[in-house]
């Protein structure tokens, strides 16, 4: 059985970025990995991605997100990770239910029980480990911004939303203790990715 | 407060032109109804429906579909349905949870209580009058085959398929028998639509 590993973390803290850097750092080391990401990582769940990703803020309510989030993320896990990891490999993902419990179960109304309930019905799976990016939201906000695309219906909700968004993962952190680890997210990037790997390779000694 | 009525059965039973035809009766008698369809009746749902209708059999698994078809659900019951019910309309609704209870929990794997717990947990609502258009499975097959269009998911697993499905409904006619009628849909479209006119008429009385 391989090792599932994701990064969380509010939208600009750098996680795509400290994915690829820890994905080939466990290469380098001679592991097979899947790098991949979510919402997306499979044909299906890549389409689901654009129904709920683009479009306007109000577009769908956060119940309606749930669901779809948790369909993109079955088919992410039927089509790719749960064969990754079935084949022995390190499957590197940029964001997992945690974000669907930070997002939709604590910082859009008081949806926590229902993203439980929903994770434990549908999906059951958790990561051996979780890299926290923990950033400062309001340079992660301006770093999101400058890279605005057609994907923007969360950075809609503002700067507020992503200091509500920052203490839910923490909360999340305390909750999971057990596979949470917390990164410094505002450092250079090589200093960031040097810790992510250091954790990565506690959690596949 | 208004009424909620479903019309349900296996593919070509004549659901969408008795959910028309019953819409028309009743507006003829001077209520107000709102006529509409799963999946769709909605401008969410119904981008949700061209994601599970179209493309090939085996593009979702039965999993993914049910939470796709319960995104599309919560849609459009939070857009149309629940707001039209509390302005005391009747909504007339071609196919509603029953259809993913006999497409999904009976007839593709047994995810009966899946498909129940999800429900629950995401959409509560109930019809107040589910009128089950019944038919022979190789004459509705007949009809369905013959006016294939992209929307075809469905169809393709074939005959057996829809005898399955029609042994589902009723069982679900046995399980929710409170708001089940079940309406011979072998016959003529008047006899049919008069049937259900006259279980409508009860339930609005």
């Amino acid at each position: 059985m391989g090792r599932f590993i994701t990064l969380e973390g509010i939208d600009g803290a750098g996680k795509s970025t400290q994915a690829k850097l820890l994905a080939e750092a466990l290469r380098a080391e001679g592991r097979d990995v899947v790098l991949t990401r979510e919402p997306g990582g499979s044909v299906g769940a890549q389409e689901i991605r654009r129904l709920v990703l683009e479009g306007n803020p109000d577009r769908w309510s956060a119940e309606t997100e749930i669901l779809l989030f948790t369909a993109a993320r079955r088919d992410h896990l039927e089509r790719l990770v749960e064969p990754a990891l079935r084949a022995g490999k390190v499957v590197v993902c940029d964001r997992f239910a945690d974000s669907t419990r930070a997002y939709q179960g604590l910082s859009r109304g008081d949806l926590c029980d229902k993203v439980d309930a929903l994770h434990k019905l549908m999906i059951g799976r958790e990561p051996d480990l979780t890299l926290l990016i923990d950033m400062d939201p309001a340079t992660a906000w301006g770093r999101a911004m400058g890279r605005r695309g057609s994907e923007e219906r969360f950075e809609e909700f503002g700067l507020e939303f992503q200091e509500r968004l920052r203490q839910g993962f923490l909360e999340l952190a305390k909750r999971f203790s057990d596979r949470f680890r917390i990164v410094d997210g505002n450092r250079r990037s090589e200093a960031v990715a040097a810790d992510a790997l250091a954790h990565a390779r506690g959690a596949l000694a």
